[in-house]
């Protein structure tokens, strides 16, 4: 399994940079387990300045990367990537070849526009629920929860909350050992809900 | 106030984007608050591949940087710095000129090799307290706490504990109610301790 993380220019920090924590975490507890590699994929290959300015070179850009076997869409200042239709149709491809999708925070704008949640129960950052709820009317936007799971699609609530997200999909690839334990390593107070 | 947070090669990733999140979150809220600049320092202001490949672009290099008043220093792969006169000089030099000194997890070992934690309680990496207490026999190494605080000294356990620690330190710099805020806009479950 390949976990293939999209950033973009002003990217919420914790968004990309806590779930890959949790899966470079896992890999390197147990080598065996089903996780084979973990990268950030951007528009290209250029540093991506995320908010506040801090810089970051991703591994892979949407012309050239590796198959993703769980397609990961973080949050921030996402208005800007809503009307990029290569990104869009990048997210749309990549989302149906992929065997599981998630996103963290306001990344659900673009999973949404990206047509890949219709229908869904779906969640986001508290702040964004009136917002996502009248873009997309055809999303149920559940509040209060950490994540919501419909089948391959996860959804999460804001910034930290890609952190729980990434170890319940951690206990679905991997077992829910390797998650407690790869929470356990990072001192995390997980809550496995 | 600036924070300024001491990076290297193999740096856990969470260990330094955690308190980047904290405090980037705080001046965004509340731009009158006591935070001035967050930015990352490293050896020289190349590349810094941290832990499982992740590339960042630090803001400074130690050889030139605005004045830092509060000095995070990170934990991870962290003996290769240990031996690095340059390193623990400067982290030496800038405590002595800082206001507070922080670290997350296993940066508890370069204060303490700059000679900034002698005689003071502190903690690390649960993984870690027994080689931090063999290798610094004069420190009192405190376990099962998040974060321990000696005047302007704190150190913090792993990874994750490097948020509560800051936000604990924004308490400290601009007032409980703005890191209540920091800590519900992150979507973080807090425990102010």
């Amino acid at each position: 399994m390949n976990i293939g993380i999209y950033i973009y220019e002003h990217a919420e920090v914790l968004d990309f940079s806590g779930p890959f924590e949790v899966f470079a975490t896992a890999k390197r507890l147990q080598s065996a387990a089903n996780i084979s590699q973990v990268f950030l994929v951007a528009e290209s290959t250029s540093p991506v300045i995320a908010r506040a300015s801090y810089s970051v070179n991703p591994h892979f850009s949407i012309q050239q990367h590796p198959h993703i076997d769980v397609l990961i869409v973080v949050g921030g200042i996402h208005s800007a990537e809503l009307q990029k239709p290569q990104v869009i149709q990048w997210i749309k491809h990549t989302a149906a070849q992929s065997t599981y999708v998630a996103s963290v925070c306001t990344g659900a704008f673009l999973l949404a526009q990206a047509g890949v949640l219709n229908n869904l129960s779906v969640t986001t950052h508290w702040e964004d629920i009136a917002d996502l709820r009248e873009a997309y009317p055809n999303l149920h936007v559940v509040e209060q929860q950490r994540w919501v799971e419909q089948g391959r699609v996860i959804t999460s609530a804001g910034i930290s909350a890609g952190i729980d997200m990434s170890l319940h999909l951690l206990t679905t690839l991997a077992g829910q050992l390797l998650a407690i334990k790869t929470a356990r390593q990072m001192d995390y107070a997980w809550q496995p809900d």
